[in-house]
């Protein structure tokens, strides 16, 4: 299948487009390096430098023998995204180009500005460029669970029938995030879902939970085909800052009560989800969309599993309580489906103490480039 | 109380800006005139012509007496939002800075990016300009019932209790809207709703249905006071369109079936609603959503009524069907809750044949102004 990928230098999309590739379909990974950019603005350098996607490329077809083309541009920019679609008439495009850091729309105007303009002009210019030159494609776009934030009702797949009066419909299941980025991936689903109603595009939305690891089997082919790490406020995830903290020996920084629970699950399996979600694409004039996490735990359940892996290292790891920077529950109601791409066909990799210890292994043999200074939250939510 | 107030010049931002003036507000009116523009640009004059910003100011001052200050300038630019907040310090801002033609939006990419750009772009300046310089400023913004499209349960205001699976919570009243210009009003609300809810902002938002009528007791003091009437397919809501219509002798031009159900209200009531809403904010924190409409029709329900108009003037006015440009149902439930304002003092002015009967005779006196080109649908939906 003819495959773009948009954010294709990123955590997700490189692994992404290996992934693809090497089950033998015609991949171009595009990207505007935004997420570079921003690690170097704001001092968030990931823990092992990355090679440029022309270097990953060429990393890759001499480890493989696949091939990945790549284009750098950016998909806010139409006629960047409009030669993209021309060029390679895709038949899926997997949509990752998002600037993906909550704390850093949180910082002030311009980084706001950038969030809003960048996400939401590259899926506009998406859904307009497809309609012009593939309109049969299908978009799979990468949401998040943190749309749907923290609701004291189930969290259901996208979707919700509501009986109101004695009377139902069903609607977009409410969203409401706690973040400026991830209200952008509302915007964005306000809008996708507009164009797939009035203009028949086929659409996959995955509301995907926090991400972690660092193996795929591409990645795995050469050390320098490694995923982004950053360990970082502001693009760090929690297992990662996590797993830095406890190899360099210094408390695990919990923001507040650490109740604060979401969905998570393996980078093995969001190539899975998303190689899933394309083999059996939605219909044209439907928004399908899944949740894409495996496994549900509070930060502080993160923190305990992560002082186990310790020990297996030998590590005495000490977990700490400090002010939370955002504004977020911090005890709450969590319960959200997760069946849709287990129905597909999804085969789930766990979070077992295996999986953190070969992380933790591979953090540890890196400790003299961990920066503490980076770990510690620089962005309050007002 | 000291106003500002986005889109001073349009249909309602003016008739707006002399009723708060008038009633001894310090009141600065900002347009950039977009509108007008787009009127050019799309040959969609309105029936009469409308003086400059600063003329309406010259001619409303020597009519009343009382003073509007004039700003030509771009909300969707933070120098000048900025400029307008830091130079004002409003008490309130009164939003109606949007490009706000549903056709418009639909007819092909530019317009759709300008409507998004335009939108989004001037409320979060917006939101920035008031965070930044005048916090405890409550903002007043136009949304709009098309918001909530047409759903098969009873529209509230707002807000929705949703019990499921034997639990509770409150939500944003689910939304999906039938235009892009819409849906950029649905986007609107995501965004206000964050910031009020991580920055304390106080918002009310406006939820209005289609506005009719000429007549205000300001725009009334002189001719060329008169707000905007617009009869073409982009900027004419659907009274406007069937006045020009029975007025010029052709039969009224019904979207397909005709069963498309609104909530409507006279433009005198825009201006009390606002007014009301002004004169008691929403709390620092509070997202508060009135539904602003004070009776519900269907098209043919309107046609009807304006054919009873057109009686009054001897005028044998029809009625004929034409195929609907739009993505819509043409039949529907639809029964919307609307009694927040009505609380708050809300004294209607409903659609009487004599409301009517007095904007058709308007209409008459400049039979010969009518494009009828205008009138029918340019602009097709997919």
């Amino acid at each position: 299948m003819r495959v773009l990928i948009l954010g294709g230098d990123g955590y997700l999309g490189w692994p992404t487009a290996m992934a693809l590739a090497a089950k033998g379909h015609d991949v171009l990974a595009a990207d505007n390096y935004l997420r570079r950019t921003i690690c170097l603005e704001t001092d968030s350098e990931p823990l092992l430098p990355v090679p440029t996607l022309a270097e990953r490329a060429e990393l890759f077809q001499e480890a493989s023998g696949s091939q990945v083309r790549v284009a750098v541009g950016d998909c806010a920019d139409m006629r960047f995204m409009e030669w993209l679609v021309e060029e390679h008439r895709p038949e899926a495009v997997i949509h990752y180009a998002e600037q993906p850091s909550a704390p850093y729309s949180m910082m002030g105007f311009e980084q706001a500005k950038l969030t809003l303009d960048n996400n939401l002009g590259t899926t506009f210019n998406l859904v307009w460029a497809v309609l012009r030159h593939a309109p049969d494609c299908h978009i799979v776009k990468l949401g998040t669970m943190g749309e749907y934030g923290t609701p004291d009702i189930d969290i259901e797949e996208g979707w919700l029938e509501i009986e109101h009066k004695g009377r139902r419909d069903t609607f977009l299941y409410p969203r409401q995030a706690a973040s400026l980025y991830h209200t952008t991936k509302i915007q964005d689903t306000d809008l996708l879902w507009f164009y797939v109603r009035t203009h028949g595009l086929r659409v996959t939305d995955l509301m995907q939970g926090p991400v972690y690891g660092l193996s795929t089997d591409e990645a795995d082919l050469h050390p320098r085909l490694a995923p982004y790490f950053n360990y970082d406020d502001i693009f760090g995830t929690v297992v990662n800052r996590f797993l830095v903290q406890a190899a360099a020996g210094v408390p695990l920084t919990v923001y507040g009560k650490g109740g604060q629970e979401r969905g998570y699950l393996n980078i093995k399996d969001t190539l899975q989800c998303v190689e899933l979600a394309m083999n059996s694409p939605a219909d044209k004039g439907e928004l399908r969309i899944f949740n894409q996490f495996t496994e549900q735990f509070t930060v502080l359940d993160l923190a305990e599993r992560i002082q186990a892996a310790g020990r297996l290292h030998s590590l005495d790891v000490a977990v700490k309580s400090i002010p939370n920077p955002r504004k977020e529950a911090e005890e709450h109601y969590y319960n959200a489906a997760h069946s849709g791409l287990l129905d597909l066909g999804l085969k789930p990799h766990y979070m077992t103490e295996d999986v953190l210890g070969e992380m933790l292994e591979r953090v540890l043999r890196n400790r003299d480039r961990i920066d503490n200074r980076k770990i510690l939250p620089r962005v309050k939510w007002s």
